[in-house]
Protein backbone atom coordinates (compact mmCIF):
# COMPACT_ATOMS: atom_id res chain seq x y z
CA UNK A 1 0.00 0.00 0.00
CA UNK A 2 0.99 3.45 -0.60
CA UNK A 3 1.77 6.28 2.16
CA UNK A 4 -1.93 7.41 2.33
CA UNK A 5 -3.20 4.07 2.21
CA UNK A 6 -0.63 3.02 5.45
CA UNK A 7 -1.80 6.35 7.20
CA UNK A 8 -5.81 5.40 6.29
CA UNK A 9 -5.62 1.93 7.60
CA UNK A 10 -3.56 2.95 10.70
CA UNK A 11 -5.18 6.17 12.03
CA UNK A 12 -1.51 7.91 12.29
CA UNK A 13 -1.19 11.19 10.04
CA UNK A 14 1.21 11.01 7.14
CA UNK A 15 3.58 13.68 8.35
CA UNK A 16 4.05 11.44 11.59
CA UNK A 17 4.19 8.53 9.70
CA UNK A 18 7.36 9.98 7.50
CA UNK A 19 8.69 11.20 11.40
CA UNK A 20 8.34 7.74 12.24
CA UNK A 21 10.26 6.70 9.41
CA UNK A 22 13.18 9.59 9.86
CA UNK A 23 13.47 8.60 13.46
CA UNK A 24 14.40 4.92 12.02
CA UNK A 25 11.13 3.69 13.98
CA UNK A 26 9.41 2.26 10.92
CA UNK A 27 11.62 0.91 8.30
CA UNK A 28 11.42 2.40 4.95
CA UNK A 29 9.16 1.15 2.29
CA UNK A 30 10.30 -0.68 -0.73
CA UNK A 31 10.54 1.69 -3.12
CA UNK A 32 9.04 2.05 -6.36
CA UNK A 33 9.95 5.15 -8.13
CA UNK A 34 12.03 7.64 -6.78
CA UNK A 35 9.41 9.65 -4.72
CA UNK A 36 7.13 6.52 -3.89
CA UNK A 37 7.37 3.56 -1.71
CA UNK A 38 5.06 0.34 -0.86
CA UNK A 39 4.42 -0.24 2.64
CA UNK A 40 3.16 -3.66 4.12
CA UNK A 41 1.09 -5.73 6.66
CA UNK A 42 4.68 -5.11 8.53
CA UNK A 43 4.41 -1.44 8.53
CA UNK A 44 1.11 -1.53 9.66
CA UNK A 45 2.10 -3.73 13.16
CA UNK A 46 5.11 -1.95 13.72
CA UNK A 47 2.64 1.58 13.48
CA UNK A 48 0.03 -0.10 16.02
CA UNK A 49 2.87 -1.02 18.39
CA UNK A 50 4.88 2.81 18.59
CA UNK A 51 0.90 3.89 18.83
CA UNK A 52 0.58 1.90 21.88
CA UNK A 53 3.83 2.57 23.56
CA UNK A 54 3.15 6.10 22.88
CA UNK A 55 -0.73 6.88 23.94
CA UNK A 56 -0.88 4.12 26.54
CA UNK A 57 2.27 3.41 27.45
CA UNK A 58 2.94 7.22 27.34
CA UNK A 59 6.76 6.63 26.36
CA UNK A 60 9.31 9.14 24.67
CA UNK A 61 10.67 8.43 21.47
CA UNK A 62 14.08 7.41 22.94
CA UNK A 63 12.75 4.92 24.88
CA UNK A 64 10.17 3.77 21.86
CA UNK A 65 13.19 3.21 20.12
CA UNK A 66 14.64 1.02 22.75
CA UNK A 67 12.04 -1.00 22.68
CA UNK A 68 11.53 -1.21 18.96
CA UNK A 69 15.54 -2.45 18.45
CA UNK A 70 14.89 -5.11 21.11
CA UNK A 71 11.72 -6.70 18.97
CA UNK A 72 14.37 -6.05 15.88
CA UNK A 73 17.58 -7.98 17.44
CA UNK A 74 16.59 -11.51 16.82
CA UNK A 75 19.55 -12.56 18.99
CA UNK A 76 17.00 -11.88 21.92
CA UNK A 77 14.82 -14.24 23.73
CA UNK A 78 11.25 -13.35 23.76
CA UNK A 79 11.16 -12.39 27.47
CA UNK A 80 14.43 -10.42 26.96
CA UNK A 81 12.24 -8.38 24.67
CA UNK A 82 8.94 -8.78 26.68
CA UNK A 83 11.20 -7.51 29.67
CA UNK A 84 12.59 -4.36 27.94
CA UNK A 85 9.13 -3.40 27.02
CA UNK A 86 7.91 -3.78 30.62
CA UNK A 87 10.84 -2.02 32.65
CA UNK A 88 10.16 0.72 30.01
CA UNK A 89 6.71 1.31 30.58
CA UNK A 90 6.95 1.38 34.56
CA UNK A 91 6.53 4.29 36.82
CA UNK A 92 9.91 5.74 37.69
CA UNK A 93 11.16 4.97 41.16
CA UNK A 94 12.66 8.14 42.84
CA UNK A 95 13.90 6.04 46.06
CA UNK A 96 14.58 8.20 48.98
CA UNK A 97 17.62 6.44 49.21
CA UNK A 98 19.34 8.50 51.82
CA UNK A 99 19.97 6.09 54.44
CA UNK A 100 19.65 2.94 56.41
CA UNK A 101 15.68 2.37 56.23
CA UNK A 102 16.52 2.50 52.64
CA UNK A 103 19.11 -0.19 52.61
CA UNK A 104 16.89 -2.11 54.65
CA UNK A 105 13.95 -1.48 52.51
CA UNK A 106 15.75 -3.23 49.47
CA UNK A 107 16.63 -6.10 51.52
CA UNK A 108 13.23 -7.12 52.34
CA UNK A 109 11.87 -6.71 49.00
CA UNK A 110 14.61 -8.85 47.82
CA UNK A 111 13.80 -11.47 50.45
CA UNK A 112 10.22 -11.42 49.62
CA UNK A 113 10.80 -12.09 45.94
CA UNK A 114 13.36 -14.94 47.10
CA UNK A 115 10.99 -16.62 49.73
CA UNK A 116 8.35 -16.44 46.67
CA UNK A 117 10.95 -18.12 44.69
CA UNK A 118 9.83 -15.79 41.82
CA UNK A 119 12.30 -15.47 38.71
CA UNK A 120 13.18 -12.18 38.74
CA UNK A 121 16.42 -10.26 37.24
CA UNK A 122 18.44 -8.67 39.63
CA UNK A 123 18.95 -5.52 38.09
CA UNK A 124 14.72 -5.36 37.77
CA UNK A 125 13.79 -1.72 38.74
CA UNK A 126 10.44 -3.39 39.92
CA UNK A 127 12.14 -4.59 42.93
CA UNK A 128 13.35 -0.54 43.71
CA UNK A 129 9.27 0.05 43.38
CA UNK A 130 8.59 -2.75 45.85
CA UNK A 131 11.20 -1.41 48.06
CA UNK A 132 10.19 1.81 47.67
CA UNK A 133 6.03 1.39 48.62
CA UNK A 134 7.76 -0.90 51.44
CA UNK A 135 9.21 2.12 53.16
CA UNK A 136 6.34 4.27 52.76
CA UNK A 137 4.03 1.55 54.46
CA UNK A 138 6.92 0.85 57.32
CA UNK A 139 6.94 4.99 58.00
CA UNK A 140 3.21 5.11 58.54
CA UNK A 141 3.45 2.42 60.80
CA UNK A 142 1.35 -0.30 58.62
CA UNK A 143 2.90 -3.75 58.39
CA UNK A 144 4.97 -4.55 55.45
CA UNK A 145 6.16 -8.42 56.26
CA UNK A 146 4.97 -11.38 54.47
CA UNK A 147 1.79 -11.73 56.00
CA UNK A 148 0.46 -8.09 54.59
CA UNK A 149 2.09 -8.68 51.13
CA UNK A 150 2.11 -12.07 50.62
CA UNK A 151 -1.91 -12.12 49.35
CA UNK A 152 -0.76 -9.94 46.52
CA UNK A 153 1.44 -12.06 45.50
CA UNK A 154 -0.89 -15.18 45.05
CA UNK A 155 -3.42 -13.22 43.99
CA UNK A 156 -1.41 -11.34 41.31
CA UNK A 157 0.49 -14.54 40.23
CA UNK A 158 -3.24 -16.55 40.38
CA UNK A 159 -3.97 -13.91 37.80
CA UNK A 160 -1.16 -13.83 35.29
CA UNK A 161 -0.76 -17.88 35.06
CA UNK A 162 -4.63 -18.68 34.73
CA UNK A 163 -5.40 -15.58 32.59
CA UNK A 164 -2.70 -12.76 31.52
CA UNK A 165 -0.53 -15.08 30.08
CA UNK A 166 -2.68 -17.02 28.42
CA UNK A 167 -3.87 -13.75 26.29
CA UNK A 168 -0.40 -12.86 24.76
CA UNK A 169 -0.49 -14.03 21.15
CA UNK A 170 3.56 -15.95 21.05
CA UNK A 171 3.38 -17.77 17.97
CA UNK A 172 2.90 -14.93 15.29
CA UNK A 173 5.08 -11.42 15.00
CA UNK A 174 6.83 -10.25 18.44
CA UNK A 175 5.57 -6.84 17.86
CA UNK A 176 2.04 -8.28 18.59
CA UNK A 177 3.25 -10.04 21.66
CA UNK A 178 4.75 -6.69 22.63
CA UNK A 179 2.00 -4.62 21.60
CA UNK A 180 -0.22 -7.27 23.75
CA UNK A 181 1.89 -6.82 26.69
CA UNK A 182 2.18 -3.43 26.63
CA UNK A 183 -1.86 -2.37 26.93
CA UNK A 184 -2.10 -5.44 28.89
CA UNK A 185 -0.04 -4.05 31.55
CA UNK A 186 -0.96 -0.86 31.52
CA UNK A 187 -4.95 -0.73 30.59
CA UNK A 188 -5.87 -4.40 32.61
CA UNK A 189 -3.68 -2.72 35.69
CA UNK A 190 -6.12 -0.24 35.65
CA UNK A 191 -9.14 -2.60 35.20
CA UNK A 192 -8.20 -4.24 37.93
CA UNK A 193 -7.48 -1.09 40.26
CA UNK A 194 -10.98 -0.22 39.17
CA UNK A 195 -12.42 -3.49 39.69
CA UNK A 196 -11.03 -3.55 43.50
CA UNK A 197 -12.07 0.18 44.51
CA UNK A 198 -15.64 -0.94 42.98
CA UNK A 199 -15.43 -4.30 45.25
CA UNK A 200 -14.46 -2.28 48.45
CA UNK A 201 -17.57 -0.27 47.74
CA UNK A 202 -19.91 -3.23 47.47
CA UNK A 203 -18.23 -5.11 50.34
CA UNK A 204 -18.75 -1.84 52.51
CA UNK A 205 -22.49 -1.40 51.33
CA UNK A 206 -23.02 -5.10 52.41
CA UNK A 207 -21.42 -4.81 55.63
CA UNK A 208 -21.79 -1.23 56.72
CA UNK A 209 -24.09 0.39 54.93
CA UNK A 210 -26.84 0.56 57.86
CA UNK A 211 -24.24 1.00 61.04
CA UNK A 212 -24.03 4.38 62.67
CA UNK A 213 -21.25 5.07 65.60
CA UNK A 214 -24.30 6.91 67.44
CA UNK A 215 -28.10 5.51 68.01
CA UNK A 216 -29.77 7.32 66.01
CA UNK A 217 -33.32 6.03 64.53
CA UNK A 218 -32.40 4.28 61.44
CA UNK A 219 -35.84 5.08 60.13
CA UNK A 220 -35.27 9.01 60.48
CA UNK A 221 -35.17 10.80 57.04
CA UNK A 222 -31.83 12.00 57.67
CA UNK A 223 -32.54 15.51 57.01
CA UNK A 224 -32.43 16.00 60.86
CA UNK A 225 -29.70 17.87 62.66
CA UNK A 226 -27.37 15.37 64.43
CA UNK A 227 -28.21 14.20 67.96
CA UNK B 1 -0.39 16.65 75.89
CA UNK B 2 1.33 20.34 75.01
CA UNK B 3 1.36 21.15 71.21
CA UNK B 4 4.86 20.75 71.46
CA UNK B 5 4.78 17.14 72.64
CA UNK B 6 1.72 16.68 69.86
CA UNK B 7 4.29 17.91 67.46
CA UNK B 8 6.88 15.56 68.33
CA UNK B 9 4.10 12.79 68.87
CA UNK B 10 2.97 12.81 65.22
CA UNK B 11 5.66 14.08 63.30
CA UNK B 12 3.71 16.71 62.40
CA UNK B 13 5.78 20.36 62.61
CA UNK B 14 4.49 23.26 65.27
CA UNK B 15 3.46 25.59 62.72
CA UNK B 16 1.56 22.97 60.42
CA UNK B 17 -0.68 22.17 63.45
CA UNK B 18 -1.06 25.47 64.11
CA UNK B 19 -2.38 26.17 60.35
CA UNK B 20 -4.54 22.99 61.00
CA UNK B 21 -6.12 24.41 63.64
CA UNK B 22 -7.31 27.89 62.09
CA UNK B 23 -8.26 26.02 58.97
CA UNK B 24 -10.25 23.82 61.58
CA UNK B 25 -9.33 19.99 60.01
CA UNK B 26 -8.28 19.64 63.70
CA UNK B 27 -10.28 20.93 66.70
CA UNK B 28 -9.42 23.22 69.19
CA UNK B 29 -7.14 21.68 72.54
CA UNK B 30 -8.73 22.23 75.77
CA UNK B 31 -7.52 25.61 77.14
CA UNK B 32 -6.03 25.31 79.99
CA UNK B 33 -4.65 29.24 80.46
CA UNK B 34 -4.80 32.43 77.71
CA UNK B 35 -1.84 31.08 75.65
CA UNK B 36 -1.74 27.21 76.22
CA UNK B 37 -3.92 24.04 75.18
CA UNK B 38 -4.03 20.58 76.15
CA UNK B 39 -4.00 17.88 73.30
CA UNK B 40 -4.95 14.22 73.24
CA UNK B 41 -4.97 10.93 71.83
CA UNK B 42 -8.21 12.21 69.32
CA UNK B 43 -5.70 14.89 68.17
CA UNK B 44 -3.17 12.44 67.67
CA UNK B 45 -5.47 10.14 65.55
CA UNK B 46 -6.64 13.21 63.60
CA UNK B 47 -3.20 14.27 62.40
CA UNK B 48 -2.51 10.70 61.66
CA UNK B 49 -5.68 10.96 58.83
CA UNK B 50 -5.22 14.19 57.93
CA UNK B 51 -1.29 13.10 57.31
CA UNK B 52 -2.31 10.05 55.35
CA UNK B 53 -4.79 12.05 53.28
CA UNK B 54 -2.50 14.93 52.48
CA UNK B 55 0.85 12.64 51.72
CA UNK B 56 -0.02 8.94 50.36
CA UNK B 57 -4.04 10.26 49.19
CA UNK B 58 -2.19 13.35 47.82
CA UNK B 59 -5.74 15.15 48.48
CA UNK B 60 -5.54 18.97 48.72
CA UNK B 61 -7.09 20.94 51.62
CA UNK B 62 -10.44 21.64 50.39
CA UNK B 63 -10.98 17.74 49.73
CA UNK B 64 -9.47 16.72 53.25
CA UNK B 65 -11.78 18.84 54.58
CA UNK B 66 -14.87 17.19 53.00
CA UNK B 67 -13.32 13.83 54.01
CA UNK B 68 -13.18 15.28 57.96
CA UNK B 69 -16.22 16.75 57.79
CA UNK B 70 -17.67 13.08 57.24
CA UNK B 71 -15.96 11.62 59.62
CA UNK B 72 -17.03 14.26 62.21
CA UNK B 73 -20.66 13.49 61.00
CA UNK B 74 -22.17 11.47 62.98
CA UNK B 75 -25.56 10.88 61.62
CA UNK B 76 -23.51 9.17 58.11
CA UNK B 77 -23.14 5.14 57.97
CA UNK B 78 -19.89 4.47 58.36
CA UNK B 79 -19.96 3.01 54.45
CA UNK B 80 -20.89 6.73 53.57
CA UNK B 81 -17.84 7.76 55.53
CA UNK B 82 -15.45 5.22 53.56
CA UNK B 83 -17.10 5.87 50.92
CA UNK B 84 -16.38 9.93 50.82
CA UNK B 85 -13.13 9.13 51.46
CA UNK B 86 -12.68 6.56 48.78
CA UNK B 87 -14.54 8.72 45.80
CA UNK B 88 -11.91 11.53 47.45
CA UNK B 89 -8.95 9.56 46.76
CA UNK B 90 -9.88 8.48 42.99
CA UNK B 91 -7.84 9.69 40.29
CA UNK B 92 -9.80 12.14 38.45
CA UNK B 93 -11.42 11.31 34.75
CA UNK B 94 -11.56 13.56 32.25
CA UNK B 95 -13.90 11.43 29.79
CA UNK B 96 -13.49 11.58 26.74
CA UNK B 97 -17.66 12.37 26.64
CA UNK B 98 -18.18 14.06 23.10
CA UNK B 99 -19.78 11.30 21.63
CA UNK B 100 -22.01 8.15 20.96
CA UNK B 101 -18.79 6.20 21.96
CA UNK B 102 -18.91 7.61 25.50
CA UNK B 103 -22.73 6.83 26.05
CA UNK B 104 -22.11 3.20 24.84
CA UNK B 105 -19.14 2.71 26.93
CA UNK B 106 -20.93 4.09 30.22
CA UNK B 107 -23.65 1.37 28.94
CA UNK B 108 -21.44 -1.47 29.04
CA UNK B 109 -19.57 -0.38 32.39
CA UNK B 110 -23.27 -0.28 33.88
CA UNK B 111 -24.03 -3.22 32.49
CA UNK B 112 -21.01 -4.89 33.53
CA UNK B 113 -21.62 -3.63 37.49
CA UNK B 114 -25.26 -5.00 36.94
CA UNK B 115 -24.48 -8.26 35.56
CA UNK B 116 -21.98 -9.01 38.96
CA UNK B 117 -24.56 -7.80 41.11
CA UNK B 118 -22.21 -5.12 42.96
CA UNK B 119 -23.70 -2.34 45.18
CA UNK B 120 -22.17 0.62 43.88
CA UNK B 121 -23.99 3.78 43.88
CA UNK B 122 -25.36 5.23 40.44
CA UNK B 123 -23.18 8.66 41.15
CA UNK B 124 -20.00 6.83 42.07
CA UNK B 125 -17.08 8.40 39.84
CA UNK B 126 -15.41 4.72 39.68
CA UNK B 127 -18.44 4.14 37.09
CA UNK B 128 -17.03 6.83 34.71
CA UNK B 129 -13.31 5.34 35.55
CA UNK B 130 -14.52 2.05 34.07
CA UNK B 131 -16.46 3.49 31.28
CA UNK B 132 -13.24 4.96 30.52
CA UNK B 133 -10.96 2.44 30.50
CA UNK B 134 -13.51 0.21 28.57
CA UNK B 135 -13.17 3.17 25.79
CA UNK B 136 -9.33 2.94 25.28
CA UNK B 137 -9.93 -0.60 24.99
CA UNK B 138 -12.46 -0.86 22.38
CA UNK B 139 -10.59 2.23 20.55
CA UNK B 140 -7.38 0.20 20.36
CA UNK B 141 -9.19 -3.16 19.22
CA UNK B 142 -8.55 -4.57 22.40
CA UNK B 143 -11.57 -6.69 23.77
CA UNK B 144 -13.54 -5.22 26.49
CA UNK B 145 -16.20 -7.84 26.89
CA UNK B 146 -17.63 -9.55 30.03
CA UNK B 147 -15.63 -12.41 28.84
CA UNK B 148 -12.24 -10.17 28.80
CA UNK B 149 -12.90 -8.12 32.23
CA UNK B 150 -14.52 -10.25 34.31
CA UNK B 151 -11.33 -12.27 35.76
CA UNK B 152 -10.61 -9.18 37.07
CA UNK B 153 -13.69 -8.37 38.60
CA UNK B 154 -13.45 -11.86 40.40
CA UNK B 155 -9.54 -11.57 41.30
CA UNK B 156 -11.07 -8.16 42.93
CA UNK B 157 -13.56 -9.51 44.89
CA UNK B 158 -11.56 -12.57 45.72
CA UNK B 159 -9.17 -9.95 47.55
CA UNK B 160 -11.15 -7.38 48.82
CA UNK B 161 -13.52 -10.18 50.82
CA UNK B 162 -10.85 -12.49 51.90
CA UNK B 163 -8.30 -10.12 53.15
CA UNK B 164 -8.66 -6.83 52.74
CA UNK B 165 -12.36 -5.57 54.38
CA UNK B 166 -11.17 -7.78 57.42
CA UNK B 167 -7.61 -5.27 58.16
CA UNK B 168 -10.36 -2.75 58.12
CA UNK B 169 -11.03 -1.17 62.20
CA UNK B 170 -13.95 -1.17 62.34
CA UNK B 171 -15.16 -0.94 65.78
CA UNK B 172 -13.04 1.53 66.71
CA UNK B 173 -12.90 5.60 66.50
CA UNK B 174 -14.08 6.31 62.41
CA UNK B 175 -10.48 7.96 61.89
CA UNK B 176 -8.87 4.19 62.16
CA UNK B 177 -10.93 2.93 59.94
CA UNK B 178 -10.95 5.92 57.19
CA UNK B 179 -6.75 5.98 57.49
CA UNK B 180 -6.81 2.46 57.33
CA UNK B 181 -8.77 2.42 54.10
CA UNK B 182 -7.13 5.65 52.27
CA UNK B 183 -3.68 3.89 52.86
CA UNK B 184 -4.66 0.37 52.12
CA UNK B 185 -6.19 1.60 48.70
CA UNK B 186 -3.50 3.50 47.79
CA UNK B 187 -0.24 1.67 48.90
CA UNK B 188 -1.92 -1.46 48.75
CA UNK B 189 -3.04 -0.58 45.30
CA UNK B 190 0.57 0.08 44.18
CA UNK B 191 1.86 -3.17 45.99
CA UNK B 192 -0.62 -5.67 43.90
CA UNK B 193 0.18 -3.67 40.45
CA UNK B 194 3.86 -4.13 41.32
CA UNK B 195 3.63 -8.13 41.88
CA UNK B 196 1.44 -8.48 39.34
CA UNK B 197 4.42 -6.96 36.91
CA UNK B 198 6.67 -9.09 39.28
CA UNK B 199 4.44 -11.91 38.05
CA UNK B 200 4.76 -10.84 34.61
CA UNK B 201 8.43 -10.98 34.50
CA UNK B 202 8.75 -14.40 36.51
CA UNK B 203 6.45 -16.46 34.53
CA UNK B 204 7.73 -15.17 31.17
CA UNK B 205 11.17 -16.38 32.36
CA UNK B 206 9.48 -19.47 32.83
CA UNK B 207 8.11 -19.89 29.53
CA UNK B 208 9.73 -17.58 27.40
CA UNK B 209 13.57 -17.27 28.72
CA UNK B 210 15.21 -19.81 26.31
CA UNK B 211 12.96 -18.93 22.89
CA UNK B 212 14.24 -17.42 20.28
CA UNK B 213 12.32 -16.84 16.56
CA UNK B 214 15.79 -17.61 14.91
CA UNK B 215 17.27 -20.73 14.96
CA UNK B 216 20.34 -19.51 16.16
CA UNK B 217 22.40 -21.61 18.48
CA UNK B 218 21.11 -21.29 22.25
CA UNK B 219 24.85 -22.14 23.36
CA UNK B 220 26.29 -18.93 22.31
CA UNK B 221 27.40 -16.29 24.12
CA UNK B 222 24.93 -13.82 22.90
CA UNK B 223 28.04 -11.55 21.91
CA UNK B 224 28.25 -12.31 17.92
CA UNK B 225 26.34 -10.78 15.37
CA UNK B 226 22.86 -11.89 14.75
CA UNK B 227 22.41 -14.43 12.02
Amino acid sequence: MRISELSAASGVAIPTIKYYLREGLLPAGEQTSATRARYGEDHLRRLRLIRALLEVGRLPIASIRRVIEAVDDKTLSLHHVLGTAQYAIAPPVEPDASGQDWAEACARADALIEELGWRIDPAAPTRQELAQVILTLVRLGMPADGEALLPYASTALNLVTEHEMRVIPVDGPREAAVEALVLGTVLHGRVLDIMRRLAHESVSARIFADTRTDTSDDTSDGTGPPG
